[in-house]
């Protein structure tokens, strides 16, 4: 076992990012109304601690919402971020925000040389493709790294996201993420793609990454297989903090990886001076109902539902109605 | 991949065998002191669940107990475990319990024509291997199947796991467990265990198990890696009732084998029914300060300490004080 993957990684490999979304995955559970405070101590923990990237929300284009209806983490306008990093030593930390394909339009992205942004994720499903490819195209034409998010992935034919890998990595595009939408991989699986993704990136000098869901509680084993199969980003959120069950916990990356420069103590003081006291307002988790959508491999939508504490229903009248 | 193992438990193994320890593990966590009724409704869902067997509670000794200080699961008197299954169909449902050694004499146990009791698992620290040979010989003798668990496995010296092992397969034991007791494995040090303990319980037609526990939320993931790596037997608890953070959910690993006399929805009755009460009473699954004992390899009294809700601390001040 001496050459194993295990051994490899057991020192540290210096290629690894650490992607922090509490704010983008976060901003799920509350329409994108965080305080300015919250994220700015957000922000102040991922550069204490080390972490790479933090995704302080997605770049949506402000005619698709009703104004009032969700806050400004929905649109990530540069008066609005630059606003909360004002004064902080963001040390290594660069900021990223996602673009989902139909929700933002090229337009949308500022000249990097005008945005604190670095990193534009394009998230899309199957069948959106190209739409993901003039984004990628429109990003890197104005400065910024890119990565392409293949969301619902559990769901889509596998002859189909291999013609989009092969197209993808003709772009510019810096990183290919499996994304488990619905939290219900397991580990195999996710080393099946990750190891698929691979095959078309490596040869472009491109990387491969991973955003896991919690509903079975495989967000951090699935992200630990993503990095022995050879994947170099993990997206993580602190205390988990995501849409329905979470995401893999960004300390647990922290305490897994060996790269000193990581470090966990002021990621536990976020989350005791920022993430904790949202559990006021929003609960984010696993839980039984979570779990049955990843089980069944279903959007977490109606777990969401049952959890929002207005259900009238019970654990096993729920798996009666979802797994019909 | 088409010979992976993978593949071959897609379909599924019919030797794989889920022991359901709600009330043994969950009963560290209320000195064993469940009502008679929530018992009888495990066993109940379990039988109907399908699960193979279910631990039941400790066989301790009753001179080393203050009378009253401990429930009657610490003990599981005959006479107590009649009395909850008492015309319930166990189907193909058998009981087991722990025999701590130290804490068990060869004299407690019945012979087996006189017990409810199928299997005994004897558990035991690398330093009481000889104290636990004892215990699997008058069992068999009495007419049990047996177990071996070896205790914090993550802080035994690897020879002396070996030189245990070797011994042990020597016995009529049925099968040899990998105990994460502190919940700090990752998956690739399981499947090293699992490899380890397999190397010499096969040769023996012996098979391996194991019990995970879920500080870093890896007790379903190590309990498939296990699996993977060809051991037979599963741990897991009803919602993950356990010491500290818990174990790994029986409901997961139903969902998860694809052996059809699994079936969810008893087990989500259960749950329903007797488990999720327990919360008014007992607080058990992940937190940061499980992840912070299973993430430095330690005894999680210090966690479960902080968890009980007396501490003055934080989690700041609670790693502080841990990781020093």
């Amino acid at each position: 076992m001496a050459d194993s993957a295990a051994r490899r990684w057991i020192g540290f490999r210096p290629e690894i990012r650490i992607i922090d979304c509490t704010i983008r995955d976060g901003g799920l559970m509350n329409d994108h109304f965080f305080e300015d405070s919250t994220v700015r101590r957000i922000v102040q923990g991922c550069a204490d601690g080390g972490i790479d990237f933090m995704e302080i929300g997605y770049k949506g284009s402000k005619g698709l919402y009703k104004p009032g209806t969700v806050g400004p983490w929905r649109f990530c306008e540069e008066d609005d971020m630059n606003r909360v990093i004002d004064g902080l030593d963001l040390k290594g930390l660069k900021l990223s925000a996602m673009a989902d394909v139909g929700r933002t339009e090229a337009s949308d992205l500022l000249p990097k040389s005008q945005s604190p942004l670095s990193l534009i994720r394009v998230a899309c499903y199957i069948h959106q493709v190209p739409g993901a490819l003039d984004i990628i195209k429109a990003a890197h034409d104005k400065g910024y790294e890119t990565a392409f998010n293949l969301m619902a992935l559990s769901s889509a034919p596998l002859d189909e996201v291999e013609n989009a890998l092969e197209l993808v990595v003709q772009s510019e595009v810096n990183a290919i993420y499996v994304v488990d939408s619905f939290g219900s991989f397991y580990g195999e699986q996710v080393r099946e793609h990750v190891q698929r993704f691979l095959k078309f990136a490596a040869p472009m000098g491109k990387t491969v990454g991973i955003h896991a869901h919690n509903n079975q509680q495989m967000a951090f084993a699935n992200s630990i297989e993503t990095i022995v199969a050879g994947g170099n980003m993990v997206d993580g959120s602190l205390a988990g903090l995501g849409r329905g069950a979470g995401n893999c916990p960004t300390e647990f990356l922290a305490g897994f990886l060996h790269n000193p420069k990581y470090r966990l103590r002021p990621l536990l003081e976020t989350i005791r001076d920022a993430v904790e006291p949202l559990r006021a307002k929003i609960q984010w988790g696993p839980s039984i109902p979570y779990f049955l959508s990843g089980l069944l491999n279903r959007h977490p939508r109606e777990a969401m539902a049952f959890e929002s504490g207005t259900s009238t229903e019970d654990i096993v009248s729920f798996y009666d109605r979802i797994s019909m």
